[in-house]
């Protein structure tokens, strides 16, 4: 590894200090490194472009939550480099290393030292009379829903062009095994262990109580057509992209051929995360 | 009874047939008829204004679903005069009476031979500062949620002052036992048999999945405060009127002094509504 | 205040030196003490009679969980004494005094200044040809469930004689407020207010997912019949006395006449115990 | 195609009639046939026996209903065979094919035209002090579970020797993708498209709210441990065998190596049989 982007949430606890950290640590071992947008301007310099870090970084860390690791991932986009995350209080999903844990953490990463989990991404394209109108790649979930103001709309849903079901909801989720731990597990979805390759379709508050969660192969393509035109329909990618669909609009979602890497900690162990995220054994 | 209020959905199939034999029923049996603005539409003449059927009548028939009847009883606000709800199809959990029974249910109504059953209302006004800036009745449910584009929202929720919880969530339900039935159970709220004097209140997909409905006495207060300021949140009532909160608004619901008195239909049985509207028994 | 009957759970840790504690305290106050079964083989001493203990005790102290205090109900049966439930580890929902407590609690109760919650009982009888084979209360729940090596049982269930549904599922649940935060919660049921005056109907993995719990005001009678008269049924009652089902019986379940009166710790407030016993906040 | 195994549900209204005409057709197809214990004792003639059934069928055509369909393969056992299953009335998952399309689904049968879903089976095996005192294979799902009168039981649970939960539930299904539509959608489960290669885990009733189904790649080893020694609990399998767990006995599960075949009927399509099982659409 020669040159490693490194990621931050800016307005973090002591997050000035870590990053230094960071950088000195790369420093001593020969490493270069890039800041992003946000670590920039936490160390008041000049960041580096988008076009650099993808070209260039061969290798990330994020310090922040989960949140921030997902929007790091779109920087990265089709570069599927080792991701390191690493949480700044409480455990993520996604960012597993603790503080204390981010020296020999690096120190495997830059020795190659280190396993990898191939966590599966999905690709939405919207489509109006047979163009893309938009398109984006997400780690957990594409969601449709309702605005706040609508009535429960109808959507209907298609696997490989096959019907599935019209959907009257809330809304609909279409999650990765990832993002089953996300907005998936509080509409009633079940846990996917992550790095299977499945697709979760859950709807939102539906009307009919036996529409329930469908697990699928993540090689099918999945097309989404909102029936009610009158109504305002939003759709979100993970949570952090959102924009209001038009008349018409047509959505599909496949898998991504890239992977995401995420760098993992050794003795790590999903189903301890999952016992201390959702306090199993607590009561 | 001298005067009945002739409320109907607009675009209902044979919706004019249906309002002249209601009119020509009531004018056969001495009794004045009051055209509200959708029926009068629907017959194109003048619609008796809202103030002229609040003071008048002294009854009322709807014709449309339940949506029509619920738009219906703001109408009538603190007027409990009887109110026959009649459906155009479907069986309404409000609209149990069926297009061929409307003669001998306005027979039993006029005659003063019919039983009514007693609704619950909840009233709920938002205050900034002290001061009360929107109050608004319902018979099914005020729900507080958030914006399409906005992430999770916390609610605050006190029971006579008393601090019940914080729900990180899509957004709160507080329901009648009426509404109960409604979006109440698509978010996974129990049946409350509808003349009960209970309030239910329902977090939409909790982030803690411990967070269940909980089922109150009528009698109590609720106050809910919602910490994110900077996102979208909103206000609907009975899912047909909606506002956006502002900042600091704070908001509280009891009941209402007032009930709803619907004419219920003879051999009425909730449990058979609820086996047909909920497909029991189907598979 | 002149008798006080004292219930413990015999195995549970220092609980000879509570018991000494307890009836040190009384008897410094003048109040003479009946041990129950257990609280005298812990001390070694004779217990006092069943007939004694309803007779004689105006007033009872249970240190236990909350299921030594189910257990200490049924003995009082009839009697709606003042019970003073101490936990003696773990909040409990009907044990909310903790051991540091138990002075000041107990001359609150002598002294006459303490407050009571009124805690719906339930009545159920079974029976065959037209005689009660059995009959019991309960404080939590009564459950109808299946063998445990049978299939999905069909019970058919009546409101008031009222036909309601005819349920395919593991079991159902009959459960009282105070029973909404036992098995009914795990079932899937919500959660009521303590003091209401409601029972709640909860099928147990029913087939039908649009099958959910129900909210009955207490005055309602119940009656259940299991169709499968060759599959093994049982009956329990707050999980602790259990039968199995004969061919044709019938379960009828209505309110007990009688109370259980719970003496409330000062400053208590259920919803802090919810947010204990739950985990709310939590995560 | 020489020899095809003929399974039938004995009771069936009219299973004779339609056992001829199998036999009928097959014979005029110079193909040979052997009847299974039921489909004998209908006939009135000597069964084959499970050994000349496994040595000698190359297909097997089941008529009654998925349970029938169940019972049959735990005959054919690591036999690959093609199956037809036929239903006598209500759509199965597993049995697709109509009566009115048996005539057509046998000529495609034996002519070879006809298409395969492999499904998945889990073999279960149980240790005591090492040696296995019972196995069992199972198209649907293994459940293990408290006796009637039991009280919740702690089941410890490992996936490939890693600790996932302590569950205190009233037990746990572990299901394949076809048995997701069967106990495991009662208890909450998610339905896992039927040709998929996981496992899912779902706690029945648990203790704790969190305790949400979990999917896993077939490929796992898992493994379970009763803590309550001093309780009645039981394992069964597809619902149909079942027997007593004794104390301190640890079930090992994971997949068969051989899959069920079964033939598929041309127009097929999940989520029709997804639509009209679960009255999707209906309400």
């Amino acid at each position: 590894m020669k040159n490693i982007a490194i990621v931050a949430k800016p307005h973090a606890d002591n997050i000035k200090g870590l990053i230094e950290s960071v950088i000195d640590f790369l420093s001593r071992h020969g490493i270069n490194y890039l800041l992003e947008d946000r670590a920039a301007s936490v160390m008041g310099v000049e960041p580096a472009s988008i076009n650099e870090i993808r070209e260039l970084s061969d290798g990330a860390i994020v310090l922040g939550g989960d949140g921030t690791l997902i929007s790091a991932i779109r920087i990265f986009d089709e570069k599927e480099i080792p991701i390191l995350g690493v949480n700044l209080g409480r455990l993520g999903f996604l960012t597993e290393t603790r503080i204390d844990e981010i020296a020999s953490a690096l120190k495997s990463m830059i020795s190659g030292e280190y396993s990898i989990e191939k966590r599966l991404k999905l690709c939405s394209e919207i489509y109006l009379n047979g163009d893309v109108t938009f398109n984006a790649s997400v780690i957990n979930d594409v969601v449709i829903n309702k605005g706040a103001l609508a009535r429960i709309i109808d959507i209907e849903l298609f696997v490989n062009d096959c019907f599935v079901n019209k959907y009257r909801a809330d809304g609909l989720i279409i999650s990765t095994p990832t993002g089953s731990t996300a907005y998936n597990l509080a509409a009633g979805g079940p846990i996917i262990y992550p790095t299977l390759n499945n697709i979760i379709i859950t709807p939102i508050c539906p009307h009919s109580l036996s529409n329930r969660p469908i697990v699928l192969d993540a090689d099918v393509i999945i097309t989404m057509k909102v029936l009610n035109n009158d109504e305002k329909v939003f759709i979100t990618y993970d949570g952090q992209i959102g924009k209001r669909l038009d008349k018409d609009e047509i959505i599909k979602i496949k898998r991504s051929p890239y992977y995401i890497n995420l760098v993992v900690p050794k003795n790590r162990n999903y189903f301890s995360v999952l016992r201390e995220k959702l306090g199993w054994g607590g009561n």
